[in-house]
């Protein structure tokens, strides 16, 4: 017996109203096996790099196969596109606005415009395309459809602009681009980034004008009230209060200066 | 194999605390195979009305043969019956108290109270009939057991008056019945209503005193900031403010009324 | 076939980051049969006794063998232990901390260091265990592995010391633990406690210096915006307000006391 397909759900469609229940109607009436999960249905309305970055967070914890349908659509009902997309050993359902950026830096993704009026519901609204185009493309597709099945192939999906580290001199130099529900501010700099630094004493951090003072490894580690700097959970460095906000103590939000070096070194 | 059973869950629990994990726990411990699908949790507390339009909305995107179980409940503990129903090839689980209005007009329904002590939790508290006697009725009718053994025929349940729409004249006179989480206000004007307008130029709306203009087939047509009118995805007339809040910009919510009509025909 | 393994989630992860989701999908990666379902993603951040108590509320609602999986743990990546325990039939899985303190009251619980890193993530953070070893083990188990394989056996899980009832005189002492949606004001009393009150009259509650009246059995009881104390459906005395919130009404919450005695007893 084949495994039972697995289809996340990002959306900004809150859980006030039903909307996602009724986008869980359709699939389930498509494909009764799916098993659904939910990533967050919070992002911040029309909010594309947020969604993008839950996305970018989650996805390769789920097994291969696994299909993600993000809807964060500002232009619904205009002429974006919908796609589907193969990456990674995963599929991606969605508008075409580059929510799904960071699956077109793998090597060999594919994409499909969602065309085919089969794999549509009867009649497409102007408002509510996460219930008419992408629930079914991502329900056909658990059922077994062939992602090239579903419209003609999108050479040039949209990629969106994303704020990376870079190095100047000895800095890396990033910037705060979401916070989490604890008040986490999450930065644009990865791990990886920091392997770059050239390497000696501890890597110090500076958020704006204030000092940080260096990385450390666990909350713990941290005195009560004192922001500090952290490799987050994701793989980002995180700015955290121990038990409390960063995003309180410090009123930092999006936008907000990082910087990175190394200490002086021991020689 | 018979295909997994569905039951959609609607109440005003909220997402806070445990209880609406507990009717999922008592659904599971009498039928293992059902799939459950949250509608929503956040109806407003006791909101019948906000409660029955989510599931009025929602419910005919599930499969032939769902179980929809709704708690919106302020009558717990006192003589209001709790009943089940079979409308449209669905099947609706509750308090008797006009949750299922909509069920009643159409063909063919009938209803049970939930009276057999066999379907029920052992112990029946005063408080909490979502775990102890809708749970166990939705997931007995998930696991096979006829709606009519749940208890005796219900012919007269109770029906919630509600808004509708009316001609008055050459104008459709309705008004706002809720809201959504992106602040749309939803009205009582379905797309049936606006068929009854005589035909000829386009159709135009006001709110209160204000005039909002013809109707427009997506949000991308709205200027910013400017409340329009649209046919929303539940086919209802709504009101939205495109990337806004048009509850927040015309201070406007159930009530209100809104008034229809063809605007000067082109001759 | 055997029954799918139900496995539930108590965090405080909240549902705005797709912490819950990631969660999900390693659980998912692991064990392809798991029935998943959110117990509360609400508790308030770190607070260890909202937790349990959410969890102890809705535990023995699901059908024996159910694993419950709980993260409030504020000493991540500290030297606190990570244990899974059988207790009263179901399992349990989660930081030492108190967590489940109730279940360490049944009779014959075993528990476990979860320490075998075949059963964790292959990498594990400082800052989200959850993901990388306690839901790991959740999924393992729900597998089918043996709690024992986990690691170590633990003799003497940390208890949380809970505010419980006690006799003074005639009088039942109690306080305030905690607050549902509602504002329903959650106190340590229990319906064994009132038990224990001398037989006579009906039983009168104070709320610090405040008389609330005699218990009433359900909801209707109560006039509009009078708080009154009822035995809530988890089997402890609560104090509402009939369509409101007695927490609003009363300015109180957890640390308030409760005085319940038997009325003058008609002779």
């Amino acid at each position: 017996m084949p495994r039972a397909p697995i289809i996340t759900l990002t959306t900004d469609f809150g859980l006030r109203d039903p909307f996602v229940g009724i986008v869980k109607g359709v699939i389930l009436g498509i494909c009764r096996e799916a098993l659904l999960v939910d990533l967050t249905h919070s992002v911040a309305a029309q909010d594309i790099l947020e969604g993008r970055l839950a996305l970018e967070s989650a996805w390769h914890f789920f097994p291969e196969g696994s299909i993600h349908l993000a809807v964060v659509d500002p232009g619904v009902g205009s002429a974006r596109r919908a796609i589907a997309m193969r990456a990674g050993g995963h599929y991606f359902v969605g508008p075409d606005n580059g929510l799904f950026t960071f699956a077109l830096e793998t090597q060999g993704w594919s994409a499909f415009g969602i065309e085919a009026p089969t794999y549509r519901l009867p009649a497409v609204s102007q408002t509510f395309h996460g219930r008419d185009i992408f629930a079914p493309a991502a329900a056909h597709l658990a059922a077994g459809v062939a992602l090239e099945r579903l419209g003609p192939p999108v050479l040039d999906p949209v990629r969106l602009p994303f704020p990376t580290a870079r190095l100047e001199g000895d800095e890396l130099v990033g910037g705060v681009i979401g916070m989490d529900c604890f008040g986490n501010l999450i930065t644009s700099v990865t791990d990886a980034d920091i392997d770059r630094l050239t390497s000696g004493g501890p890597v110090v951090v500076r958020l704006g004008s204030r000092d940080l003072g260096v990385l450390v490894t666990h909350y713990g580690e941290a005195e009560a009230g004192v922001p500090r700097p952290i490799l987050g959970s994701s793989g980002r460095l995180e700015i955290f209060v121990r038990n409390g906000s960063a995003s309180a103590v410090l009123g930092e939000s999006r936008g907000a200066g990082v910087r990175l070096r190394r200490a002086l070194r021991p020689r």
